[in-house]
């Protein structure tokens, strides 16, 4: 049954030859219709890419296949274009027309879906020689206009646009095997939707395997109403899965909303860091001068803003270390200077040494993380369970401000940050004695 | 010829039966007498290991056997003991008596030799049946007590104790196929040296390959006077090998001594670490009471002790990415609280900003590099060309103290810390530039 050799590396096939009917109005074909700052297009390729596609990606070409050609080109996608004469004969075409180009193992996608990486990572762990990524909880995609699928046993028995009872949704996204597509030897055909080639291989008695992603975010971009929808499909997925108090409770709900319209904007992760951190100056600044109110606003505004950057990130699907180590750097520059503007702006002696002892732990709190994280690969799990994150620091730092008391919130941030880097240590002592 | 297949653990026997005779005073048997603050036969088990051999290790033991197996046992060594009988009968029986316990590839390796991991290295990445390191330009060993090979196109032709003329030292390491050993099929043998086994392996018209290790720290312990040379071999290789320029030029010269005085204690890295950063706290707050000459005094001694901690760990081959985590954030702590120390102690509120400017600078300088070596798994090339690091940091705030000019020596540390931030920084905005 199973073809699939280990080593090889799973290529891909996106769908981007059809008429996109309902959206023709658009100044683009479909394909290179914007949401969330990227078109369709590169957003379904960095999707397989992220997803764990290492191998050719082609892209079938068809309704004003010069204009998408010439974007990838221009765009230096790592992508191969096929044209399909024959896209207007169903989509199905498209698939056959690419299978030359492919290697022996390939993800079936859309142009026009929207998925996460991590469905697309579910569905490369199959190993059937025809896999579907079913929905049976969706909760964005259009029930109603979606293909319906019924299963049993882990298997799709049948599939179609009216299908009645149905137990998922088609998700658009696939795995397949090409030789074994290849056994299937159509005869000549008039029409072939995907849809009508799936009947065939489950009327020729093989298998299509599900593999069900169960209520992940995944839409099905139909017409001009479905781009909103879309983004929000895109912004259920852009938390960053560690954050602290605060910005669970507060800063993410004011951050995703302000992310959402930044997406619209060609405004870039590394601007928006750099303006979290002249936000973070400036708070310093009013500091400095005794304005503690602004100082406090503008301090917990950078802090919402910090979380911006990294959103837009994972929203267009270009989060890289390159922007995370930018990121962490000015946010260490940016608490240093805040820090440092608390501290001078009270005036007081003793609040500098509360301002040193609190800097140097503000520091070595990620500085030990991220150490651990170079020497060990990952921070050893008991030492993440706990920890004083950066959104609680600063909500700390602005609310000592909003009252005027800075020397204990120095004090406070000196004694919570040093505490942390001491049971670090302490851990890492420890853990030492019990495997070294 | 080749018999290796690359997915095969290759395992080791340590030839540990022998008598020992030139060091038959000593209280316990050759293999357990310490060299660097541990014995012999773990400085041959961790070199083995660090070298890259990941299957089984087998300790041949027959002189004083009991002894060496209950330290072996009490040291919780990861080895298989094997007991030769006939060991008094020469050490090619012991590796006889060895094969049956070892996998297919093993290396063999002499207790009382003294290797760097890096050579064990060199010899594994060799493919031959029986590959023998041999050293053409020795720069430790006894020549006249050693065994002489001689060589011809990268083979072994020759070897003898007493052979002349000869191309290299045998250093005693080795690698071998026990399938082809096996095949050689000796007859019952009275007496059976390794030396006569490679000899009656060469007379069957079979290869000896030869791994040049050429002048690669290694001796032969034969008698106690060779304990110093040992220790010679080892500070040989315990340099950090990315020292600054004080570091090379003045700390290092002053630390290896005191490492090697710290190698006949029982003192451990982590408390060396711990007294460094006591020093340093030690000179924080002598500069904090403006006496200025003993702060600088303090703070250079804490830059040099600060070698000492890595230096002690190699030497005894017992670096962990553990101790220097510790190391490390001991570190960032000390530079916090010699900085705050030094701005405090001037007294001027200019002080303090030239402070916070140094302090944040001089954390930043090692967040950066941690930070990239995590995300991209190391730091990109061009970053570590220059780099104004520690011991150069330390160097111009103890300099800063001894002549009492505390404000300039702080602006120095923050100006050239922060443009070595801005200038990463920078660089990773231009490389992101190029690669996205």
């Amino acid at each position: 049954m199973t073809t699939q050799r280990p080593d090889i590396e799973v290529g891909a096939v996106i769908l981007a030859a059809g008429l996109g009917e309902r959206m023709n109005h658009a100044r683009v074909p479909k394909p290179l219709v914007r949401m969330g700052g990227i078109s369709l297009l590169e957003r379904t390729y960095r999707t397989l890419r992220l997803g764990g596609v290492r191998g050719t990606i082609v892209v079938v070409v068809g309704h004003r296949g010069d204009e998408i050609a010439r974007f990838a080109r221009d765009r230096y996608l790592d992508v191969k274009i096929v044209e399909n004469p024959r896209y207007r004969h169903g989509n199905g075409t498209s698939v056959l027309a690419a299978l030359p180009h492919l290697p022996e193992r390939f993800v079936v996608a859309m142009a026009d879906h929207v998925h996460t990486p991590a469905s697309v990572g579910a569905l490369l762990a199959c190993r059937g020689d025809f896999v579907a990524a079913v929905d049976t909880q969706p909760a964005y995609a259009d029930r109603e206009e979606a293909t319906h699928v019924r299963l049993r046993c882990g298997e799709v028995v049948a599939i179609g646009k009216g299908l009645e009872p149905y137990d998922a949704l088609d998700t658009g996204l696939f795995v397949c095997s090409g030789p074994a597509l290849q056994q299937l030897a159509l005869g000549p055909q008039d029409e072939l939707t995907w849809n009508a080639f799936k009947r065939l291989w489950l009327e020729s008695d093989r298998m299509i395997e599900a593999c069900d992603i169960r209520g992940a975010p995944w839409i099905d971009v139909d017409c001009s109403p479905d781009l909103r929808r879309a983004l929000d499909v895109v912004m259920r997925s852009v938390g960053s899965g560690s954050e602290g108090f605060v910005s669970r409770h507060l800063n993410r709900k004011l951050s995703t909303p302000i992310t959402r319209l930044m997406l619209t904007t060609p405004v870039n992760p590394d601007q928006v860091s750099a303006i979290a951190f002249l936000t973070a100056v400036g708070g310093a600044a009013a500091m400095l001068g005794n304005r503690w109110r602004l100082g406090a606003a503008l301090v917990q505004l950078s802090s919402i803003l910090d979380g911006c950057d990294g959103e837009l990130a994972r929203a267009r699907l270009e989060s890289s270390p390159r922007g995370a180590v930018f990121d962490a750097t000015l946010d260490r520059l940016a608490d240093g200077l805040v820090i440092a503007g608390m501290a001078t702006g009270s005036g007081s002696e003793r609040a500098h040494w509360a301002g040193y002892l609190a800097l140097t732990g503000a520091l070595l709190v990620p500085y030990t993380r991220a150490k651990m994280e170079a020497e060990f690969g990952e921070m050893p799990r008991k030492l993440t369970r706990f920890g004083v994150t950066r959104d609680v620091r600063l909500a700390a730092l602005a609310l000592g401000a909003l009252v005027g008391r800075p020397l204990p919130t120095l004090v406070a941030v000196a004694v919570s940050s040093n505490i942390e880097v001491a049971r670090r240590l302490g851990a890492l002592s420890y853990s030492g004695e019990q495997e070294d």
